[in-house]
């Protein structure tokens, strides 16, 4: 039980009652956004869906879904190498990873304000 | 199906592949958000969830669900009056209203040029 809840807290970062923004722009949320930056990190999608705790199904279908969303992949494999291949972000794959954060950075500091007051209102 | 489509489309604001931004506070997103201001503007949850799409039973859950959320209620019943009873927004139902525009409106402005350039990378 307390291993189930670790494990939810360091999946979704903060507890359900604290008060967050969320930033999804359509084809683009959290989970997604999350994927990509440790694909950039680990240059591996079995990496990064170990990280977060997803199959390796679900995380190239998240993948898939990405690059079809958008005009060029996201993500691309890496043939050979000293690691015998892998996986990357494209240019365009880090462009929209950092235009996401980006949102979800600049939505949070335009807001500070109204969410502090949000959060007053709620149930501690 | 066009009926359908017409529908979904009535119920979401815009088609999936276009770029927007939901806003999502923990507690409240841009369903109950849109509730709310329907229950401030029909004084009726009958009506707003009619306007919605969504059974009463629903519409009622999610009345429920952010009473119990904040510190106050959100939405109280009207007794008597012309016309026999309804709901209305408390001052805190309105203030949270009020605050959660101001959230999605913010975070708009703030991030309309990125939005826009990620926008030109999604496929059309």
């Amino acid at each position: 039980m307390g291993m189930i809840r670790q494990t939810l807290k360091k999946r979704f970062g903060t507890p359900e009652k604290q008060l967050h923004l969320r930033v999804i722009c359509s084809t683009v949320g959290p989970g997604k956004a999350r994927l990509l930056g440790l694909i950039a990190e680990k240059n591996s999608i079995t990496e990064a869906a170990r990280e977060m705790r997803m199959s390796y199904k679900r995380a190239w279908q998240l993948v898939d879904n990405l690059n079809g969303s958008f005009q060029e992949p996201l993500v691309e494999s890496i043939t050979g190498g000293s690691h015998g291949g892998g996986s990357r972000l494209t240019k365009t794959g880090e462009r929209v990873l950092e235009l996401y954060r980006a949102i979800h950075e600049k939505s949070l500091a335009a807001t500070a304000k109204e969410l502090k007051k949000l959060r007053g209102l709620l149930k501690p």
